[in-house]
């Protein structure tokens, strides 16, 4: 068998394409004015800017007076959470147990200081039970941060009823839409949210630049002061080149969505096929409602982390979970609240395509798998004594 | 006269510089995996962010462990700020009233929220006087945070002697040192600092990336949680390239700054002492404790934004003051502070000299402004009042 480098990490990074990197180079160079400037190389950067804002708001269903450019999710969801937080004496929020940890340890974090929230159950695939989230529904709940699709699993979840349901009873939603956006349609007026995070280096743009939609006439306390920039929602001087690279990756990646969702979905399913055709194999996440380029399956009797380093050693870049939280020893948060033993939890592996991704990434993977995890089996006393 | 574009707004941003461009592009294009995974592409980006932390730490003579990444000197003084007062349940803070608003509004709201704070005055040359900061000490007196050089008048704070009032006394020491960092030498354990706030796009490196200084052993409460990037101080996925771009130009900065500083300097004082030449021209901030690139000069009769737009239309770029509060009507808080009345305070110009500067630029503006100024002059109804 060739070698290859096949990259199935896209659930934590993406390359940036050659066309985003093009429409960012000349604010890497020559066009360098600060935004904030009333000069001419200043007020060019600004219309650059205020372009981008319009085909991000576009992209998105929005307004351009809606879309504030943050440093990448992490920051828009704290923005949306604790800034919603701060304006109320006293809230409640209800999320999900599934929750990326940017939105996860902010709820956790505002519970200890003096507000409270709700952490709702999730079914084996992953999916949140809407009656489930009426339930836990309290006078003083203020908003629900419910992720539209999960990082690790793929697990997609029913927006639109929960935006639907809060909008009726005048309840602030937001979604976590950081591997939602450039992978499945995202309109925030069909979504009913009111707060919406998203990331760039998750379609094909830069790293370290993100955005926030903010349902106009919803207010929202900033959490840094400065100048003036984001209209001191985000105070500091703009990431251009990082803000010109979101859009125009986020403008192609809408482009393109149709077709690289079906073509995706079909690597996907080949793929997750071909695993499940290998013994004591389970699929993680919904299987219908899923991200087009996530498979995420356990391997019984094995190491998750075993299976990516014998993986990288062939050429496969994949991971166990969410990039985020690598390094950590304890199993992941997502798998164990679907109701997976700690063995199936760390027996994990996820494969998360993208655009560079073929037919012959899939076959190469597919070859490669069955030997790896017969060996790392053999070496394994549950097995053997399974055996 | 040859027409020229002279760019003289290097206070607010500067071009990034082609040897930095070249360091950061491979992390733009090939090398994009994710630092926190894993596999080979996220360790070779790990490693990459690590040698340029070291690089960060050797230039302003800390550990590399106490250097934090963040999106620019906006985010490091809110967390510095910000995560001190969190820990304490209320503390006194000591600023002054020229910082930039990333310091001042920061405490102002923090003074908002149960804690205290006070602002320093400063002299006319823009110094704060440490019998003042001295008298200004209470037990509750956690945080001392006093920029290092003003980013408006280019006043240099007596640092080192802040930092040694602190120390002495078991108070933190912040500095904002956005606008000395790669312009004169900067080094954490001479001054004795606890925190120190920089910013990449101050030093011919890329816009949005930052970072910040943490004294070894001192505590600091995060204001985001998420991932375990930044050991938790900052959680959110890397702006690889960006760091990259930042020690590559911090390192290079270090290295030219002997040569830089003696070159601008005497740029600068040329173009003082030809600004001084002109009728009822005064200049801003301290003669000689000065950053080396700043030019400040109050033309009486004018309106700085008038002189702004007339230059601006000849092909020179340069401000009234601080790009991040430009559009707003009020007159600079720094040149109030320093006891400058409404009218000297909208007359003001600030030339900002940088590396692309050459002598050429300086006799262009001298030759340039006399003219402009009489003009505006012959339109005030003050001047021919006066006249």
């Amino acid at each position: 068998m060739e070698n290859r480098q096949v990259y199935m990490d896209h659930g934590a990074t993406t390359p940036i394409r050659a066309e985003v990197l093009e429409a960012m180079l000349p604010y890497l160079k020559e066009k360098y004015g600060n935004p904030s400037s009333i000069h001419s190389q200043g007020r060019e950067v600004r219309q650059a800017m205020d372009a981008a804002r319009e085909t991000v708001a576009v992209a998105l269903g929005a307004e351009p007076g809606e879309i504030f450019f943050t440093s990448g999710g992490t920051e828009s969801n704290n923005i949306a959470l604790r800034g919603t937080a701060a304006i109320k004496k006293k809230c409640h929020l209800i999320t999900s147990g599934i929750e990326h940890h940017a939105v996860l340890d902010v709820c956790k974090d505002l519970s200890e200081k003096g507000h409270s929230a709700t952490f709702l159950p999730v079914d084996s695939n992953a999916l949140i039970d809407l009656k489930e989230l009426e339930k836990a529904l309290t006078p003083e709940t203020a908003l629900i941060s419910i992720m539209m699709g999960n990082n690790e699993v793929g697990t997609i979840q029913p927006a639109r009823e929960i935006g639907a349901l809060a909008r009726e009873r005048g309840i602030l939603f937001h979604t976590d839409a950081v591997q939602t956006v450039g992978q499945i349609p995202v309109n925030v007026r069909d979504l009913q949210v009111d707060f919406l995070s998203l990331s760039a280096h998750k379609f094909n743009g830069p790293k370290g630049i993100g955005a926030l939609y903010v349902r106009k006439g919803v207010p929202l306390s900033p959490l840094y002061r400065g100048g003036s920039q984001e209209r001191k929602l985000r105070p500091g001087t703009e990431n251009v080149a990082g803000i010109i690279g979101l859009a125009r990756a986020l403008e192609l990646a809408v482009q393109e969505l149709p077709e690289k969702t079906v073509r995706l979905q079909g690597l996907r399913d080949r793929l997750i096929n071909g695993l499940l055709a290998m013994e004591e194999v389970t699929l993680n996440g919904h299987p219908q409602m899923r991200l087009p380029g996530n498979v995420n399956v356990s391997f019984k009797y094995i190491e998750g982390e075993s299976l990516l380093l014998s993986l990288d050693l062939q050429g496969v870049a994949a991971s166990s979970g969410s990039a985020c939280t690598s390094g950590s020893l304890d199993p992941s948060h997502v798998l164990i609240a679907m109701g997976l033993d700690h063995e199936a939890a760390h027996g994990s592996l996820r494969l998360t395509l993208g655009r560079g991704n073929d037919s012959a990434d899939v076959d190469y993977v597919l070859k490669l798998l069955p030997p790896i995890v017969e060996r790392l089996r053999n070496m394994s006393a549950l097995y053997k004594k399974k055996g």
